[in-house]
């Protein structure tokens, strides 16, 4: 049972733009910090700024910073808006050929287990990620 | 958010299996019913033979049959068995490089959350997705 890549590299840049309010950074930098793909972060940064998670200015003194207070950003919200689906099983996909889907319960008992599992995301935010401590040794990592 | 095909694929095996507890089956009837790969099943089949879910005797005679009651079989147990892992972001598998894991608090919290979808499976039972109206449905679709 995974999360997208997609959603792990969202998660990522919120916590390193949640690093730094006071300026705009670069998809680049983001890239650098984290040793990860600049070209799969670019899709990532287009997603977050368009659900309204992120600020994205273009041009020499443009980048990105956060668009909202870092307690205001929901991961299970965050969660919601970057993976692509929540198919756990064939029927509860697009492309669903699965010949038992009408009589089959585990369709229902799966929705609900995924419930569980955002229920208990929705209870954080991306300010919960950031304690004094946490905040201090992601610096130490991250911003040097 | 999504499990593998092949458990998903070993859920469909145990349904089938459930429906027929007074005969031994073949995996390329399974296949059949489903209009799924025989070759994606042979490893399922093997799989759910190993974690004791399912009876597999080889020959002319032989087939495959629930080793056990329905109502024994756990489908949060039948998932943590076929899962290869619950690595929901990279420092939740075993390749993990993210440069943040030590500090960073998302590895507890969906550690907490997988267990709260997990806990939600583990109230159900292969048998409670054969009542009375399910079964009938069932084998209309499949045993006929």
């Amino acid at each position: 049972m995974r999360l997208t890549q997609y959603t792990d590299y969202s998660l990522r840049v919120l916590i390193y733009l949640a690093l730094q309010p006071d300026r705009r950074c670069s998809i680049q930098e983001i890239a650098d910090k984290y040793e990860i793909s600049k070209n799969h972060l670019m899709k990532v940064v287009r997603q977050l700024s368009s659900a309204g998670f992120v600020d994205s200015v273009r041009g020499v003194r443009g980048g990105l910073r956060l668009a909202v207070d870092p307690a205001e950003i929901n991961l299970a919200a965050v969660i919601e808006e970057m993976e692509p689906d929540f198919g756990m099983v064939e029927c509860l996909r697009a492309d669903n050929q699965c010949v038992i889907t009408g009589p089959c319960k585990l369709q229902s008992m799966l929705r609900q287990a995924t419930q569980a599992f955002l229920d208990v995301m929705r209870e954080q935010t991306l300010a919960d990620l950031l304690g004094p401590q946490e905040r201090e040794r992601l610096e130490m990592i991250l911003i040097s």
